[in-house]
């Protein structure tokens, strides 16, 4: 029930893929550390690596997560280098007395410790560059087994190492997230790529769609002809389903763009963006090369969609105003909605939408103003309005849209969220030359309509 | 550098307290799926159990994650069987032809299937009460090996179970994570307090701190006695620190008090709550309890902090509007900040802070109002004002507060939530009547003013 669906269309999509595969490299991970194994932070270097394993067409075998002890760490990689070709370890190369994973590999390979007089001239002019003595802790991270090779660390006091151990290469990795991303992509895929011939180029194009449930997006593209070398991947992190298009190789790098257009020609209105990973970094960027104003009039939302647009940088030029009325008394004071469409309609209604967008737009006489008033729950519900009700409206100087969808008895941050997205979709379709009302198949709008502006 | 800088000031705190961990019970826990291997979704279900297991002062040993091979399962299930005295596996139990984990550890366990009649009732009359006929892909969920012996599922169709394999007892749980924490609550820990003579009563308290680091903490309460049975974590989250004291037995729990009353004695300005996890739920409950309302003038943190209460339920009867006032028409023109301030002292200035305070409160006379206005960055800064200068202010009918914090060169999104957090603290220090501005020592105020309203 946790899985997909069907995996066979999610990892690879023909056998002739399968042969593409490099099966026959067993790669697996080990993370080590005391507050990743305890749940105390989110192994997202885990997540990370297997991701851009993924986007390179490889697969993880197996994850293991150990604390610090020496005992765990000696066992774990006597133990899974029987087994795997290449494992990727991260963390425990601190200089601190818990970061046993040097001292732990030379005992797991018999060998002994030396130091490796060019990483300790390398830290030293560091630190004498900062005119601060070198702490004698550092030392330690100088040491390396006799048989490991030393893995350049250019932001950071940690250098990485490889070492084989029964025939597997044991690759370590700082935990520090930015060191560790930059010597995963700058050192260890080549080294991957080098030791087990995966010398081709490759490419990946992402899709992310909108409304769509992931099956359904399966079950539309599951004849798409993939070429030898390309495989096809979902990735859905509500409200949005990812995917992914990676191929190995000239011929099927070459064979890329018409399995491109064959997937947009299948799905076209399902895609949000094939450049960003938000519908709001979307309309961040076409707000801003179309050179266009927005203000915003939320209320279930609560400022949600504000907040997504203000987390990139440069969203001054557009940003105009939000307003966050929760209230009946806001959206009357601060954007004119009249007392009597609130009465005769309520808050939750296509008319309060549109009398919020248009009072939010003629406050600087933005180009674009977006309203959302919805029932996010789990109270406020009636007979007529169930919990997921939300009312949204777009207004422009020239016409304005307004559409009533039900997101469904889900959470009140799950419905915050599709709502913040299909809102944003909005102002998306517009500036993209597309109807502003869409029809997805996943969200059941109980009303949609389009108005000339008087 | 991953890990904490001193862990055993994090896990545990003194020698008297490692004798009641029951290192002897060697715990693991192994996750399934290919989606959680890749990397497709985040593992939350280990986290969460880890940090279960922590909250009741156990230990996991080692984390695995295999995808769903048939193959790759019975080997880890052979493999950890040997080392570990209980292993909860998740995910795997669902009706598709991916779902391999019962077959899997049969075969582990050299056993057969045989179908759980009383199961297969169970499902038939599910089905039957919601008038759907049973698919067959569901019988495959009323097998079980001969050896094990089934663990209900109050609220899905997949049973759980448990099976001895050499002498290691392996607990499969489903991967819904409603089903499976509800089953690891209700039905694991019961078992394994049983299995393992783990009977002692538990409790846990929790302090949640801001503005302090985590290592300073651990410093002012190194010393803190603990009584055996007792231990103390600490969890960052950016930008709260959590301290949890834990306390197993009788005696440990009637000598609680008194710790906590020395753990308040020593940090207790760091002290944001003891009942909830964000700064901002701690507001929302004040704001109820004293039945208060409020605004919000928000700049650079885009109706962050709006969202952040309007995420909790019940928020509509304090919250009357958030003004997102990015550009300086804004301002203005919602909160008559005056043009001749905004000229004379730029908009992030306490000057300007002050006034769009006092210019959100007005418009619906609320008991507060909040305002923000600074530099988030990565432009934007100037040389008087860098990245992470933030003004601040919360006004009410009688006295006005105002700060200007040097958030350093953090991230943008950092800078948000950090500003976030620290304006939230000034209200609920008002609601609790301490002084509004406070000294935190990792957050430097270059400006505090206090000033009577006229």
């Amino acid at each position: 029930l946790r899985k997909f669906k069907d995996r066979k269309h999610h990892i690879l999509s023909s056998t002739e893929v399968a042969e593409t595969r490099y099966s026959s490299v067993k790669i697996e991970m080990i993370s080590t550390g005391e507050e990743v194994l305890s749940g105390q932070i989110v192994d997202t270097n885990a997540s990370w690596f297997a991701d851009t394993l993924m986007n390179q067409g490889l697969e993880l075998q197996r994850r293991s997560t150990v604390g610090d002890r020496l005992q765990d760490l000696i066992e774990i990689f006597r133990e899974r280098s029987q087994v795997a070709d290449v494992i990727l370890v991260n963390g425990g190369l601190g200089p601190t007395s818990d970061d046993l994973c040097v001292e732990a590999v030379a005992v797991a390979a018999g060998v002994e410790l030396q130091e490796d007089s060019g990483w300790r001239a390398h830290l030293e002019k560091w630190f004498a560059n900062r005119k601060r003595p070198m702490p004698s802790n550092n030392l330690k991270q100088c040491l390396l087994p006799t048989s490991a090779i030393l893995v350049d660390n250019p932001i950071g006091s940690a250098p990485g190492l490889r070492i084989k151990i029964n025939g597997c290469w044991l690759f370590f990795t700082p935990g520090v997230p930015s060191e560790y991303k930059r010597m995963v992509e700058e050192q260890f895929f080549p080294f991957l790529r080098q030791e087990f011939q995966l010398g081709e180029s490759t490419t990946l194009h992402k899709f992310l769609t909108l409304g769509h449930g992931e099956s359904a997006l399966a079950e539309t593209l599951q004849d798409v002809e993939l070429a030898p070398g390309m495989t096809m991947g979902y990735r859905p992190s509500i409200p949005i389903v990812e995917i992914k298009v990676f191929a190995r190789g000239d011929s099927a790098i070459a064979a890329l763009p018409k399995t491109l257009s064959e997937i947009r020609a299948r799905i076209g209105q399902a895609i949000v963006s094939e450049r960003y990973s938000s519908v709001a970094q979307e309309v961040h960027h076409l707000l801003l090369s179309e050179q266009r104003t927005i203000s915003l009039a939320e209320s279930c939302t609560g400022g949600m969609i504000s907040a997504q647009l203000i987390e990139f940088a440069g969203s001054s030029a557009y940003m105009h105003q939000g307003i966050v009325c929760y209230s009946n008394e806001a959206k009357t004071q601060l954007l004119g909605v009249s007392a009597a469409t609130l009465k005769t309609y309520g808050a939750v209604s296509p008319e309060t939408a549109l009398e919020m967008a248009k009072g939010a737009r003629s406050l600087q006489n933005s180009d674009f103003a977006l309203s959302v008033t919805g029932i996010a729950g789990p109270d406020g519900s009636t007979e007529n309005r169930p919990i997921g009700t939300v009312s949204m409206a777009l207004a422009t100087a020239d016409y304005s849209w307004v559409q009533t969808v039900q997101l469904g008895s889900r959470t009140r941050t799950l419905i915050r969220q599709l709502t913040a997205a299909v809102a944003l979709d909005m102002i998306r379709r517009h500036l993209c030359g597309l109807s502003v009302l869409a029809d997805y198949p996943f969200i059941d709008a109980s009303f949609q309509a389009e108005y000339p502006e008087n």
